[in-house]
């Protein structure tokens, strides 16, 4: 027994404490007039609502898996509780990830009226508030990941459970983790396009107010759902990408290099990128020419280079001598690609280049164009992302096997502490927009806020590279430790059952992504139908006289996202259980091998595609081909309005998919059979 | 040395002698009034004029390869002339295949305008002589295809070749039909989608013509464009899978198997299938009640049993006694498999069922929910086909093995003699409608021709069902023949270079989409330019006084097909090379895998998107939710452009695309290593 995971422990403290104090620092900053405490409180409010209303139901899908789990999973020959253990570390899991998602929410939501009063002012320090704001969740997730397994870790070595079963145990937590992230993905994504797509169609087309204006009784639910979808959402995301990289790792440290010192070398790793991402943060400021956009990036170099020297001496202090440059390589590859998927998700979908451009030039010949180019856009940019993923595999296999690929993702996500700060900055800066806009701040606050949305919008596409990349490797190594779990050294693609469960495999996020698209469809057109009626019933609301129920559109919007998260919830966690039942465990790694390939490629082009057409659309906005109220504009609209549920519901939801499957499968492993009941 | 091949030959010869018969008796139907016949002579010479452009092009290939081949492909060992043999097999099916094409089109361009004057008089009339002209092109292709084969076994056989490599040297024959597949269905495709979306925005949008409007200088071309991309283009394609089946059929019959019966057993059904497609024609008669759908199956429904019926009795005189019913199992499942996936397209497309109609009602909320709908109808439709798929695998495996799942593929395709003629038969029904409109011939006989080719559109369902369900079979049994061919046994997932080639061949499926619909958005700009600039230069074009300069659209068209189909079709043949090459033939296996599953999601979702949106359009114009010019039918042409592409280049692409790439890495087997010179 030794003493990182109480070193470990600790520094995931530290995380927390640091993340306390930003919090802290921010609740003190003046929330500003009136009229803005109030739309902040409606906010807040809102967004708490959501989160509750969710738990309920999450609660009672926790529970009936805990139970499963602790009734399935006891291994008679050992008599060492597994079921028991695993149940507790599942439900722990759970519980962080909620919390940091709970934690993020809540300083979100106070932040996001502090930047617009601080916008009234000053850049910088409306910055600096909309960024740690980012850095409470950032922190909060990395901060409660690595403590969760420090503290399971050190429990289960104090018990004296063997490191091997201990592991499996763990697994218990990443399923917890991975869990949550489904369902607070699909249903903030729900939530969030409901309210936006219904915000946008019935008040800027319909009534022709503008966007944000008070008046539109759905704005509050698209300010909420920028909490709900893009904070809550992203962070439980992430917090399953980083959980699941650190345990893969640690399993294959022990199955594939045989090392204890290799298990721990992860959560080291991990600890170090905690500490590298605090620094980072005070390295995020404006410089005297406001590029805002160069100081976020700027904390994340600062981070992402202490990480690299600092890993090498862990390495080197934990590992064998000839070890330790094989896996210094495999920990870099990952850290590097990570950052260039991040720039070519930047390429594809900023203004700034010319795929943006030349979308926006197709819009000028109608919605039917645009929506061509803009599908073109999304499938051709999977090519450099899915080369970039392929060589990191290459370089990491080739320098240290199996446990390279898992210590690359670790090392991609090391510095997630920041990179997730960056990317969770985005909604507290256009909430912050939204309120200076709802609380008629003038044009010159506005200016500032749109300057930061602006910036996280960018910053945004690298946060997306870095979840999908991540997803990629994390399953994949997760996927290695299924394949060791389940004690099969082949999944031979010349047998049927194999190629069965790639055929399943490969359509389930297509299916995933049907039921994700129609279920915003369907939630919109509620909220469209809300929105409408008060209109029509609620004397003076067009006037500016009377206000809106926004309690009502708010209610909409979350009913709609529990509704339609538990059917892919469920078919996420059912469907790999049934076919490893049904066809055994190599067609169960068909099928995960299937839903990887074809949705990193869905996940990626969605992605892509509806970034692009948003920010084709902003261009547009910007005064080029024609500007606003342009046919080209129109058309631009059609193409951004398809683009939502892409980009923020479906595509970030199969990221998720394919890790929460191959989670399942990791910890229903032991159950099934190499044939299953229908036998080949 | 047996006789089958001889009596294949003349079942083949058979074939093509009663194609030549229904030939002669359509040539002698008379063409109708002078302009009609100068209209079918304008598309007839269009045709022919992108056909002779195309083979040109298609010509340097063929040589380079042929060359490719007779270098690399010799084998020192056995001083049999292996790289002569297969370049020469080569160039047979590739003429072969280039002449089923040339048939088919030359036939459906006399064919179309005999329709339409038939249709002046009797419904029942021009039904057959539609029906015939496709029949022409059905039996063109399994007479060329079966008859190819066969000869070629005769001679190898007379050569005393042994079997081995006597189907090895014919898989050269199912590359050459591979090849001109792939660019018949890519040029193709981007010919007709390039006029189709030209004519149509600039005459129906812009200038506010009907479609079909002489005035229009691009609708010759739009006119053609049916012909050389779904008379053609799918041609080639079945021809491909035809021939691709049977011979990965042949070579598992003997490595799989190791009877030579069994290499024998699938010329002999495809025979069967031939003279049960000849019966099928006689049963194609529209009732009384001029129900012509009905009687399109009807002869589809008579073959398929009769064939059904003869393989029983062919596999029983075979095949060893206790292997009889274990094959005709899996022989029958493909076939009920294929008619099966059928009737789902047919379900998702048909504006008769509850998908499309919804699809429909989602264009009153605009473009974009029509756009969010479609997409997701195309993703859910994966599910029912995929399931079939998995369970013709899972029961043609079960009962026997590898060359079960090849026999269930030769089973699917055996009826293709008639399926392909009610394929092929749609577009000459749209052409005489569109004769019929240009020759002014009046309403009622525009309505018969409407009733045609709306039977067309529910078949050509049917059709693409099959193109899909065959080619994933055929894909899968190539492959099957490739692991053999290279010598591996098993081509394992947890290796990282199988890893890297499924995630490179699960892209490439969507690079090839992102460059055919990159293409067609090309070729349809330089094509809206034209036909803008003929309405502003020529005088009196717009008031019908002057005629438009159709042969500069249709130069237009062909040009641009041509620039276009190059990059995709060398990309196709070159990548699974380079990998083989760089990775090793294992790495290669999972590249084909991955490109197989993706392939197959992607081109069975924008065929059924395409299809319904078609659909849907037609639904509103027959005066559904406002009808024709209502703001709900503007939303669905947006539809109906983006289905363009997606059904008609880019998804059909992709069913060759999986099966040329397993082709040629067949061929190429024998000199990749199973390191690559990476290695692992």
């Amino acid at each position: 027994m030794n003493n990182y995971p109480v070193m470990m422990g600790l520094v995931g403290i530290v995380g927390l404490l640091v993340a306390f104090v930003f919090a802290v620092l921010i609740a003190k900053k003046p929330e500003g007039t009136d009229r803005m405490k109030e739309l902040a409180n409606s906010i807040h409010e809102g967004a708490m609502t959501f989160l509750f209303t969710e738990y309920k139901v999450i609660t009672v899908f926790i529970v009936v898996l805990a139970v499963i789990l602790f009734a399935f999973l006891d291994n008679k020959e050992t008599a060492l509780n597994e079921g028991l253990y695993t149940s507790v570390a599942f439900v722990y899991g759970a519980i962080s990830s909620v919390l940091a998602g709970f934690l993020g929410m809540q300083i979100a939501t106070k932040a996001n009226v502090r930047t617009a009063n601080a916008a009234r002012t000053s850049l910088g320090k409306a910055l600096i508030i909309a960024f740690r704001s980012g850095a409470v969740m950032g922190l909060s997730v990395v901060g409660l990941g690595l403590l969760g397994i420090s503290v399971l870790m050190f429990v289960f070595n104090a018990m004296d459970i063997p490191m091997g079963v201990t592991l499996q145990l763990i697994t218990g937590f990443g399923l917890g983790a991975s869990s949550i992230a489904l369902f607070a993905r699909v249903g903030g994504g729900v939530f969030t396009k409901a309210a936006d797509v219904g915000a946008d169609l019935v008040g800027k087309v319909e009534a022709g107010i503008p966007e944000d204006d008070p008046r539109n009784p759905a704005v509050i639910a698209d300010n909420v759902g920028d909490n709900v979808g893009d904070v809550a959402g992203m962070g439980a995301d992430l917090f399953e990408s980083y959980v699941g990289s650190i345990i893969a790792a640690m399993i294959l440290g022990i199955t594939s290099l045989k090392l204890e010192a290799a298990v721990y070398l992860p959560l080291l790793i991990s600890g170090a990128g905690i500490l590298a991402s605090i620094v980072g943060t005070f390295f995020v400021r404006v410089n005297r020419k406001g590029n805002i956009h160069g100081a976020l990036k700027n904390g994340l170099w600062v981070a992402s280079a202490l990480v690299v020297v600092a890993s090498y001496f862990i390495i080197k202090y934990m590992m064998p001598t000839d070890m330790v440059m094989n896996i210094f390589v495999a920990l870099v590859s990952g850290l590097v690609v990570g950052i260039l998927i991040g720039l070519v998700t930047e390429y594809y979908t900023s203004e700034h280049y010319a795929p943006v451009k030349q979308l926006a030039d197709s819009a000028n010949t109608g919605a039917a164009t645009t929506i061509i180019q803009g599908m073109a856009l999304g499938y051709k940019s999977t090519v450099i992302p899915v080369i970039l993923i392929v060589v990191a595999i290459y370089f990491a296999y080739k320098f240290s096997g199996l446990y390279g690929i898992a210590i690359s993702a670790v090392g991609m996500l090391s510095t997630l502490g920041i990179s997730l700060a960056i990317d969770a900055y985005g909604p507290v800066a256009d909430n912050a927009g939204g309120i200076a806009e709802m609380a008629e701040l003038g044009k010159e606050v506005r200016e500032k806020t749109d300057a930061l949305d602006s910036a996280g919008n960018t910053t945004a596409a690298i946060g997306k590279g870095f979840a999908i990349g991540s997803a990629a490797l994390t399953a994949l190594a997760l996927f290695a430790a299924y394949t060791s779990a389940a004690g099969i050294k082949v999944i031979n693609i010349t047998e049927p059952q194999v190629v069965i469960g790639l055929f399943i495999g490969a359509m389930l996020p297509f299916v995933f992504s049907a039921m994700t698209m129609n279920a915003v469809g369907r939630a919109a057109f509620d909220m469209i139908e809300e929105v409408r009626r008060q209109f029509r019933d609620i004397e003076g609301l067009m006037e500016g006289k009377a206000k809106g129920d926004h309690k009502k559109c708010v209610d909409i919007s979350t009913k709609a996202a529990i509704r339609e998260m538990i059917v892919p919830g469920l078919m996420a966690v059912i469907v790999p259980v049934f076919v490893g039942w049904l066809l055994g465990s190599t067609a169960l790694g068909g099928l995960l091998a299937g839903a990887l390939v074809s949705g990193v490629m869905l996940a990626i082009s969605m992605a892509n595609s509806g970034g692009a057409w948003d920010n084709a659309k902003k261009y547009i906005e910007a005064g080029n081909f024609g500007g606003k109220g342009s046919d080209t504009h129109k058309a631009a609209v059609v193409g951004d309005t398809v683009g939502d549920p892409f980009k923020d519901t479906s595509g970030p939801s199969i990221n998720i998919l394919i890790k929460l499957m191959t989670v399942v499968s990791l910890i229903f492993a032991s159950l099934f059979t190499v044939n299953g009941v229908l036998g080949m």
